[in-house]
């Protein structure tokens, strides 16, 4: 879970794949400080509720207020038991001493303590996620608005198609934004009831016996955590995590879409939107579009990736381990990655600046043959639909082949036709205009929620 | 979208991985039918919002009730096209012949039609695994009540651990499926949302300008739907669909994970419970618990599929070709899997009867040592923990080296303890017992609704 | 394993994403064929070894030539069984009648029938696709050597970047394509020695005893092989077959980069080469380029399949169902697809044309900046290095913003240095042939092979 | 490449998942080495060839010898730029100063060294990999020699099916290892011939013109390689780097299957063999099997993130930063995890020990009934098979109902047959000798090679 644990100084690649600020989450040491949370929330709650004497859960909460454990200290025993509790509570119970010692861990398994840790961590990534994904969607819908008349040329399956506006480009990357933030809302309740684990050695809370609901019960608000836990046990049900982890992965996919049309509509041969991009080591002309890039890198990671916690789902009878420690591996990427994502998207979108110009220019150099589709239609009006379609595309194979543009070959065909608005903006920006208020929309609702 | 197409006679593997009522949705013959469901719905809505003549919207919905289209007649097509929509039309029109023809398709693009078929399909068979599921949350409630004293080994990291209840085993399969319930009503109208595609070329409904939204709002009845579609146009915003393929493998997942439980449980190694078998080409002796094994397959075969679909989300711009096409690939496979999966286990949950002899049996074999848990904890009340377990540790060695029962030995140890109660059956379905009512009553919950 | 079945007529997407030359391979009836064919040799081997009596062997042989097995009528049996093997003896015995139906399926068990019906027709289809490799790298070869002075800007992370040729471009795509040809050399014996499966029920010929190891080797040339059969068991030893499959995916991937550049020389924003391409349903000006499109879907579709085989790797003891149940799912479809994009490829390549005169023109847009890698070289004979890089990099900014050529701008700078040459095509094609030669190279020595 | 890249104190899972033996060739710091690496041997490959001056090579190489650079200081520059290599060669100017400083990294670019970086850790860790390959199959070897005629049953789809012996399902394991050393020296020329990476800009090595070639092939020596690099350009041809993560990929798959294997055998339900194992945190009784879970664990990892690297594998033009970068994300993972499960398989096969007596006693358990094929066929002799099957298969049912043994049952049905041979040893270790030579003789063939 804490492999991506490079403490102390930042990593090469941190900045670009692996944000520092979400990285800490995932280190060695917010493990450690994950599970002495755990063992200090425990005990609290079982001295509140008479399991553990009212002295040993404030001798255990002192004691590991003041304890440092080395990872490098864990990790021969972690080889050797496949989790590092054991070894932890032999040290916090060397920290403790005394006749308090005994109660610490009173009742809990390995399992209670790692998950735990980890899910105070992932639903704190979960909710930065989210944090990003609403400063992107608020960029997005900022140029969105501002972008709901700036014509440029739609594309679809690498060819040039229709007209239509930035801001119907934009307001399909919003409306995924916009739905992520409300299956997140949806998520937020199921995440918070299942961040505490406290199921003891089979899912029974065999030791607590029945007293274990009113120890779970108390253990949520020493955790800091506003939603009661659950009192099912999920040490093999493994849904919520995943849903959590799959919720993080499409939100990433969805920002990889957006930063693959941005990569392409920042290359040179396109050009049609300028961000702030990267050096070359050998070439003094290049600036590289680095952040779009990455959004495509990490969404395809996470798309690989949460394949993996997937397959871990499957864990055997009352606690698996095979299956558990391969979300050990891919958990903390795919919040590391979606987080990443969403920080660079956020960032990306607020210094995003179409080129109307080249965006123009671009729809200037197609010989008119966007406009074909509109045209075909308008002609439609006064001849069959076939007739009109098999015109128009031998007009659009004559302009093609000759380099010339399609009107005059049209209004050569046909005077009854206003070629004139045809040819002209105002449809472009109107038929655009529904799209665009839906998704705003859809925006408004998640804006102003949460 | 249509590849598991073996229509007709039902192909060898179809019942045990494929099932005949789901992959009937997914046939070449189904897709056609979707697409021209489509375009006859398309003509009436535009009919009644005045886009087309009145008299071409009957038209064509005749024509098409009336009209066959082969599989075969599109395929060629569809290899130069990338899709079968222009062929399709194209023999639409021909059909509908005269001054209607024209308006087929009027003011659609390839991918409205395509993605409204698949929709109309996928919201089905995300319906019918919901169905199934909450058939098999109904065995599997049963099976808890009946089931919470039946007492058994848990068994965990391949080990025998502390004794449970079969009661509690079923619980944490039960709590997945209803929380997998939970999910289907978030999603649903999110989906229902996300049926009817009418984007037109480029996502702007270009060609029917202002009467786009009139014409879509009217295509929902039209299409038998019950959620207004969404304005918003999603050609390359797939979050929507991912999502309820995300659903949909995460439920086979949960439900791989019962499976391979069962597996386990059904070996003769173990023999707790029983189901019904398969036989075996050369040796009389055996019965292979089949529907567990699939259960096993078709999670990791959606655990892997999931991740194409989220692969596939990448669409360049307004529309994009290649990651479509890879959704064709993966989603329907994802869509019969999951509910072949649901289906099995429905079955196979009705079906599933406990050996509460042989888990008796097994218990008994262990020596004692399951308890050791128990008896260090119930030691502890009267020595320090540590030494208790300690104490009890030591035994347990002794017990396995010399195959000796632990209970003896404890009681050589120490006259202090209640060791009747440590060794006998109340504790373990009173611990397992909350546990059991917080999966009953999530149950409860999803159960009763909708 | 056959689940890509529609038999007869051929199916929607078959020409596109599931070519009928190999799709035939996989249907129902071809397994079928399969499994015949291992039961009749099976029994001829015998009888020629003396394990079962000489007319039992032909009595089998003529029975299954004339036995027709409908696949509906496995299907059942199929999921009570989870193989087919139990119900097709079944019906070989009904036909073989007599003394001889005892004889049928001697020794073997379910998984040797299905595991050599597979593999013969795996084994086929990585010929085919081998087939197709060399068609395609042959293409290739041509286009390389015919381009190897056809200039055109080099693209780094979607930016214009330094000149080089079409040639440069298209060796790199053979050096791939000629290394997976190489591979394939290496595997075919493996592979060859991996075709019959005969090792009864758990992987000791236990049945056939002493007889063992000359009736497997005996059934090679009797199912047509020219490699004897390996006397090592692999029923759940999977890697070759996960080799062979993962040799199919990766030549799909290489030939998905090679798709996904062509992608974006074929687009209108860059139309640097033509290629014969598919019509929309609504643009009359489209030409979809879609060949090279499925070459990037096919390649993620098998990206992703690869996985799932090989988590369908983990199979458990002498025979494990639910990992090999898995690979009937995947295999199928690694390998059709691979053929498809295969062939798709084969055809693409031959029929591709880079268009010289759009190359120049686009390179000739570029202000010449392409060029100030090479400048800033010639500089730095002049300055120091770091100078130049700068001076040339201050130019290149001038000119960009100003939409200016960058030739005066350096001109102006220093006039020590040819700047003709710098700015002149021989440099590009000369420094390209070194690597192009290479490729070739590569190319020839397995051209020229089997 | 290098997020795994805690350097220092060894991590908690280090020893678990990452072992440091290799971890430490995925650190930012070996990153760095790697890439000084390159810039030394490229200066050298140059003055030798007279590119840039004789002293400037010296003055290049003595000063990277007393250079270091933090990886702190190019985290924030590889976010702006996508690669640390802008940064990085800034630093080594910085350091060399004077006139040689402009000859750092000439005629390179940021891929060459990054790739080649990564490269000579990749084969490094390949050589490691096959080392413990090599040490798991000699352990296995003994073990199945030693183990051949050690009678246990087999298991097929989860039940108990006819005997075997240890032996033979140890030779499954090691045929696979044995292919897969194999491969490996298949592997090694084409890996040894992919390590330097000198392309230049786009592929051409443009700059270095028609010295490219010697300068290349200088490097190889320069950087310890003992094949010569090969002249093509492979920036954006990554199948080398691809087959050989692939082959690290499968070749923990395979461990995987013996490590699920041992975990069921080490079981309590089965207890078979004994392993090595680790404490619980609360259970007294147990000893979990945590190195074969891992070998499962690392297995599933693999066999996910391969999928990565395929899907990276799809990089644009002459080079694309999105895919390319994906390959760091998953690369030094699989290459970590492969390493770590070969060194854990290494050490758990020289420690795994086959319980003998509890192997017989779990067959003798069995009433007799894994005997039933053998009987079958025993029996078959006396009378014709379908009814020897029918009257063996109705002895099992009557003795698996009574809980009896299956002999009596025979014995009275028919007294021709030798129920001795049937039901002794002797017919089942001669029929697992045969796969068992097979597999030693496939072991002996790579074990003295290389």
């Amino acid at each position: 879970m804490d492999r991506l644990s490079a403490t102390g100084p930042t990593g090469i690649h941190d900045h670009l794949l692996a944000h520092p600020d979400v990285k800490v989450l995932f280190t060695d040491e917010a493990h450690i400080a994950g599970m002495l949370a755990f063992e200090a929330a425990l005990a609290r709650a079982e001295a509140d509720c008479g399991v553990i004497p009212a002295g040993a859960g404030d001798a255990i909460t002192e004691a590991i207020a003041t304890l440092t454990i080395a990872p490098a200290s864990l990790s021969e025993p972690t080889r050797d038991d496949g989790v590092p509790v054991p070894e932890l509570v032999r040290q916090i119970r060397a920290h403790v001493g005394g006749d308090a010692a005994q109660y610490v861990h009173w009742g809990a398994t390995s399992q209670d303590v790692i998950d735990t840790s980890f899910m105070l961590r992932l639903r704190h990534a979960v909710d930065m996620i989210a944090g990003e994904l609403r400063r992107t969607g608020d960029a997005l819908a900022q140029l969105t608005e501002a972008n709901s008349d700036t014509v440029m040329l739609g594309r679809t399956r690498a060819m040039h198609a229709v007209p239509t506006t930035f801001g119907a480009k934009t307001a399909v990357w919003l409306g995924m934004i916009a739905r992520h933030l409300a299956r997140y809302a949806e998520l937020k309740p199921r995440l918070g009831a299942h961040v505490v684990s406290l199921g003891g050695a089979v899912g029974t809370r065999s030791i607590l016996g029945e007293d274990g609901a009113a120890v779970l019960a108390r253990m949520g608000p020493e955790l800091g955590l506003d939603t009661a836990p659950s009192e099912g046990v999920w040490h093999t049900a493994r849904d919520v995590l995943t849903e959590a982890l799959g919720w993080a992965a499409h939100a990433s996919v969805s920002l990889g879409k957006a930063g693959a049309d941005i990569l392409d509509l920042a290359s040179n041969d396109v050009a049609e939107v300028s961000v702030p991009g990267g050096a070359s080591s050998t070439m003094p002309n290049k600036v590289n579009p680095i952040a779009a890039e990455m959004l495509v890198t990490l969404a395809r990671a996470n798309a690989t990736a949460v394949s993996g916690v997937l397959h871990g789902g499957l864990q055997a009878h009352e606690r698996g381990g095979d299956g558990w420690t391969v979300e050990w591996i891919f958990a903390p990427d795919i919040l590391v990655h979606s987080f990443t994502a969403a920080r660079t998207a956020a960032d990306l979108m607020a210094g995003l600046k179409p080129r109307a110009d080249r965006m123009r220019a671009n729809l200037d150099a197609g010989l008119g043959l966007p406009y074909a589709e509109m045209a075909s239609f308008a002609l439609a009006k006064v001849l069959p639909r076939p007739d009109a379609q098999a015109a128009v595309k031998a007009a659009c194979q004559k302009a093609a082949a000759e380099g010339s543009q399609l009107r005059p070959l049209l209004e050569a065909l046909n005077d009854d036709v206003d070629w004139d608005t045809v040819f002209a903006d105002p449809w472009i920006a109107e038929s655009a205009r529904n799209p665009i208020d839906a998704a705003l929309a859809e925006w408004a609702k998640v804006a102003n929620a949460g």
